[in-house]
This record gives C-alpha cells, structure tokens and sequence, in this order.
C-alpha cells in the first residue's frame, strides 16, 4: 500500500529544541554551584523532573517549574528570590525564542506535501507547541496537526480514528524510538527514525525492545524523499 | 436540523475549577500580606497573569508561575524561598486534586450520551486537563474530546472539520459567554450558556456584542435535556 499520509514530530525532528534545553541547564548548573559547589545538580534536576512528570507533563514551563524546586531543595531553600527570578526568566525565553528549523525541514516538506497528506504529530505542552508551530512559517504545509500529552499505541490509535488514516499507508518520522516509531510500528504503520544530536534520556529504548522491521533510520531529514519513495 | 452533536465545555461547566483557583488566590493573598501589608496583591497578580497570557497560555502551572513571579516582584526580592517553595506546593496541590463534579453533571451526560454524540471541547493544558477527565470518571461518555489553546471562530471551525460536524447540528454547552457562545453562534452553530458561580473578568462581554438569537440560558445542567428537545 502506498504511503498517503507522513506524520512528523516538531521537537528535534523539524526544529531544535533539546538544545535549547541544555543551554538553560547550563547556566543553571552555574547559577546553582555558586550556592552548593559540591552537588550534581544535574542529577538533582533530572530526579526532579522524573518525580514532577506524571504532575506537570512535558514542556517548557514544567521544565521551569522543576528547575525551581530543585534549587528551592538543594540549597535547603537559602537561595535568593532574585536567584529565582533569573530562573524564571529562562522559561520565558525559552518560550519566546524564535522556531529554528532543522537543516533541510523546510525544502523536504515542500517537496514531500504535494505527494502526501502531512500531519504534525507532537507532544508537549499545548500552547508552547502551537506558538513553535506558529512561528515556524510550515503551518500550511500541515492537513492537521495533533498535539498529544504522551505519544503510546493508544494515542497513535486515536490520531488514526480521528483523521480516518490506516497504519499500513502511514510513515511517522521523527527523533524517538519510544515516541515514535515502537507504537507506530506495533500498530502495523511504518516509522522512520532520524536521530538528533542530543536525545534525552527518558526517550531511549533498550535495543531488544525494537522491532525488526516496519522502520529505517536516516541521518538528515534530506534522505527522507528518497526513502519513501522505496517504501 | 436535530442536534446530532452536543459539545461540553469542562471547567467550571462539568467540573469545579474557578474556585480551586479562588482558594489558592486567597492562601497567596495572606502569605503576601505579611511581607507587603499594603499591596494589592489581587490586582497586581491579575495584572501579571494578563501580562504572561501570551507566553504561558492558560492552566495551572501558568498560574503558579506568574504567582511566583509576582511574588518576587511586590517583595522586591525580598521574599525567602520557602515561602516561594510553598506556592509551589499549592499548584501541584491544585494538579493533584481529585475532579469535583458540579451537581447534576453525571446523570445529565448519561441521559444525553444515548442521544447524541458527546464532545469535550475545552481549553488550557493539556496534560491537566486529560488528567482532570481521567480522574472524573466521565472519560467514555464522550465520542471525542478537543483541547484547545483558545476558543474563537478559527478554532470551533477546525473542529468541525475535523469530526465532520454541521453547525447548524451542533450544540455548545458551557459557562462562558465569550469562549462557548459567541463564537460558536457566529458559525452558525447553538449554544446553552450555564453560568457558574463565580466569572473569571476575561471571559466576560458587553451585552451589546451578545448575539441576538441561536442560544439560551439556563441556570442548573439538569435542565440541559429538557431544553435540547425543543431545539
């Protein structure tokens, strides 16, 4: 069956965002050793959020929001308010920085919407993803998008019942093996697996959890024309 | 035309969700007190909420944040971080709370969900507001459920669409003029407006942009069914 409809992720699939991340988790790392030199504070904050998860979700001001609590706990709360703000004032810009878009993402989805329906598959925090999605300019090379707060077999179902979509005519391209390609391929679609500089950690999968076929890995977003047309 | 789909807005139509926040508003109002007796905590965390709108969008965690942030600023900085660490401790508590369903919500949607095709179509997070419909018990009486960023013309009309509703077929139930009636009445669709007991400011509008018919008041969801089989 020939693929109809190609699913992307946004987050280091289509634009940067893990880098983003770790360009304010440095400076936290910073602003934090100044007050308790001898912590791992990135360990501290990686527990935070694992321990915030199933209360925030994903996303930028979760992210903050955790950033917070841990230097609240690891300085036994003697950190200046002023420090605080400064944290605060990450997740705003974080939230406000221009959408920077991968390296050939525009030009191959250009190429790849008049051959294909598109869908924007993503998950994270609503707003903070509309707004990326807004300032990204790809809006209209999009039929829909889908914002999901986790991306497992039964979200991937809704999003195939919602948009009419058979997983056997559908690709899902993106970053995560946990995210997107196991539960697309255990529901009969194809995936395509295209690695980010940076994955974080919670995104990872053993290599006996992934499936022998239904999915390919390419390097750059450049290759993916290419590829479906061998699908 | 019948009503084939009928469309529930979830805070504070279904579920109590202004006076989780009052309740919070009122322990952050004391807590300000003791270190700025004069401030006007209430407006000038009203003002900041405004402020951030474009960049957290709504929810809790958005809340939490520009509390905190106001926090800082009347206190000029002042204010210790464990007084900081306890407003924290009020957003998770918001997020965690058990759904509150407003009387009358569960035997009316059982009554209808045999008649029409349920929608949810709320706004605000994500995450919380998955989380607030799992935990309400209500999650199968609804054929499919919308979260948006924010509810206006585009939005409505991207979910017909979608679901391949007519508004002239279409009901929109919920407590905000603004955000269930207007715009769903200016696609032509109906709307029933149930007002709650307490309107947060920015939901409200002039009498003079009220659309002059397509939608009707009533106070209680119990008489939601009787009213619909007049439409």
């Amino acid at each position: 069956m020939p693929v109809r409809v190609v699913g992307f992720d946004g987050d280091d699939t289509l634009w940067h965002s893990e880098t983003r991340f770790s360009v304010t988790q440095a400076e936290f790392r910073e602003l934090l050793k100044r007050h308790v030199p001898d912590a791992d504070v990135d360990a501290r904050l990686s527990e935070m959020e694992m321990k915030n998860l199933s209360i925030y979700g994903y996303g930028v001001k979760s992210f903050t929001l955790s950033m917070l609590e841990t230097a609240i706990e690891l300085t036994e709360a003697r950190i200046p308010a002023s420090d605080l703000e400064v944290i605060l004032g990450w997740g705003k810009r974080m939230l406000m920085e221009p959408t920077q878009l991968i390296d050939g993402v525009e030009e191959t989805l250009r190429t790849l919407s008049g051959r294909h329906d598109l869908l924007l598959i993503t998950k994270g925090d609503l707003f903070d993803q509309e707004s990326k999605l807004a300032r990204s300019g790809l809006g209209d090379l999009f039929g829909g998008v889908e914002i999901l707060s986790e991306k497992n077999v039964d979200t991937y179902r809704g999003v195939f019942q919602r948009r009419g979509v058979k997983p056997q005519e559908f690709v899902m391209v993106g970053n995560s093996l946990r995210s997107d390609v196991v539960p697309v391929v255990a529901l009969g679609g194809h995936a395509v697996h295209i690695p980010y500089e940076v994955t974080w950690h919670h995104e990872e999968v053993p290599a006996s959890e992934l499936p022998a076929e239904g999915w390919w890995r390419i390097s750059s977003i450049r290759e993916l024309s290419g590829l479906l047309q061998t699908i």
